[in-house]
């Protein structure tokens, strides 16, 4: 594993550091249109699989049996900053099913993803308050595994075990997505304590291709994960939070870029309209770096003379400020 | 620059990310005794120059004049966790000097290293409070400054301009302590707004082997860095904080190991009683990585047959629990 820098930091006149990494652009038919690195190897999309892990919901029925709409969908696929209005709305989700708080098995942190969750923090704790497995970042994710799970009969006790009928649901659904087979020996514990499966860049870029598209799946899965993610790209505050960067990615897309972050620096997306889906991983697990080489991997593909590839472009430099506000250097794509 | 893989994070049965880097270990001579990756490029210390930074104030006097013991001496080589007492005595040590937190130039942010700083932040929130420049992490630094500058006679404001008589007189300590020239081109702006000066990790070693054992330096250089070291090592709490790793590394060394940590995944030590000197930086700039590249550096010199080598040797894994407390894998020190 010998992969190029793709992301460099610049501090005065000297590069002060660097990330490596590996992408995957891949068809829905599993022709690779970009590679950079490994892209055959397993890696743990971890948060960036969150769309095949909520593909159940929808296609049991249970999403519309509990009135789910785009903010609930999104949601369910989102790594969020534990804003008030994204723990609310797992509450929501949870009560309609009959369900509550308790019955999560994720855990409970403290807002910790980006700056409104840094505002999230100070205020809840201003407040008097502490927090619920309602602000683990994978709230709606949860919310969403049991839902599924009440909506199908199944027991909601233990529906994080990889013997669960739904953890056994998610894990066929992933082998069809990505087109791979997925031995227990590629299946760790999340964060969240949900089990989290590896599959290659190739295969998982290949599945956002079939799940942008439709191409290659069973009608109710191309149909359930067209609604899913258009409910992510309709309403993408509510998939990550305020001025994150998927949020941001999708609210230039406009409908036409989805991109998802998973932790250890990973990266899902897909533009529909190309029939493309993209996977990535930086090595070392930034997410920053993640971030730069989906910008860098996105202004590629799209150009810069369209609207949309200028808007991109402007991503894939950032400027680092310190704390009085001066610049002291930036971050960059590079080798894409 | 190709650096060796010298961390690995392990999910399950796979490795999920790896951190590169380069480590320097040298004698006061300049004799290398452990070298991986490239250690003559330039590359900023950050705030593991701290300790150097920290000489003027001692050599000047001005630590005697306004009677500063090991607890201040330590804050002033710090990057702490902004507990109360840190933030405290950045104060105190600035009222000696007839000073205040608005002389200060750092900028201000909330707590914001490890889990204490957490705790810090949130007690603080609860409390109605908001961060002042005494809680930058760099606040000992940055009182230090200004206690020199205002013992020596220099003006206070724009302390931290590389034209002000402190910071000329820094890059020449730095210069001689390193034994390297410091073009201007290798002066960045730091987090907290402090000129910040690149050297080789050759260099950087080399000069830590000279502060840990005065060989190389003028007297008075080498007694003060005696002092300053001592200081750190005995009042490690301040120059971190409660469960940070150049605390832990400090505490359990007793005095025969000092350990900075520098942003972007930079560690400088030493190990007075072998007279060598470490520098060491992960290429992604990630902290864990550096702490990691650390424990195994310090494990392959002191070996494994000592009480002290086998408390170290702990430090170079690392189990990675989640938010219900599951063990999902370890971080462990590799190619040392």
């Amino acid at each position: 594993m010998n992969h190029p820098i793709l992301v460099e930091l610049i501090r005065g006149a000297i590069v002060e550091s660097v990330h490596r990494g590996s992408i995957a652009v891949v068809d829905a038919d599993g022709s690779i249109v970009l590679s950079v690195g490994t892209v055959d190897r397993p890696v743990y999309p971890r948060s960036a699989m969150k769309m095949i892990q909520a593909l159940p919901l929808v296609e049991s029925g249970a999403a519309d049996a509990y009135g789910f709409g785009n903010v609930e969908l999104s949601l369910a696929c989102a790594s969020h900053s534990s804003e008030p209005e994204h723990a609310q709305t797992a509450g929501r989700m949870l009560a309609a099913a009959g369900l509550g708080e308790p019955d999560m098995e994720c855990g409970a942190h403290w807002p910790l993803i980006g700056a409104a969750a840094e505002k999230a923090k100070i205020d809840m704790a201003r407040a008097g308050e502490n927090p619920s497995q309602l602000h683990n970042n994978c709230s709606g994710k949860h919310a969403g595994f049991l839902c599924c799970a009440k909506h199908s009969g199944m027991q909601t006790k233990d529906y994080l075990n990889t013997d669960h009928e739904l953890q056994r649901n998610i894990v066929a659904t992933m082998e069809d997505v990505t087109g791979e087979a997925i031995p227990g020996d590629q299946c760790g514990v999340d964060g969240c304590s949900a089990p989290t499966l590896a599959a290659s860049l190739k295969g998982l870029a290949q599945g956002f291709a079939k799940l942008g598209t439709g191409t290659g799946l069973e009608p109710i899965r191309a149909k359930s994960a067209n609604r899913l993610m258009q409910a992510c790209m309709a309403e993408p505050w509510y998939m990550a939070g305020t001025n994150r960067f998927c949020t941001r990615v999708m609210e230039i897309g406009k409908g036409r870029i989805f991109a998802k972050v998973g932790a250890e620096g990973v990266y899902t997306g897909a533009i529909p309209e190309l029939g493309l889906g993209i996977a990535l991983k930086a090595d070392d697990g930034a997410e920053r770096a993640a971030e730069m080489m989906l910008a860098g991997v996105l202004n590629k593909l799209l150009g810069k003379d369209t609207d949309l590839g200028e808007a991109i472009s402007a991503l894939t430099t950032r400027p680092i400020n310190n704390w009085n506000g001066i610049n002291t250097g930036e971050m960059r794509s590079v080798g894409v």
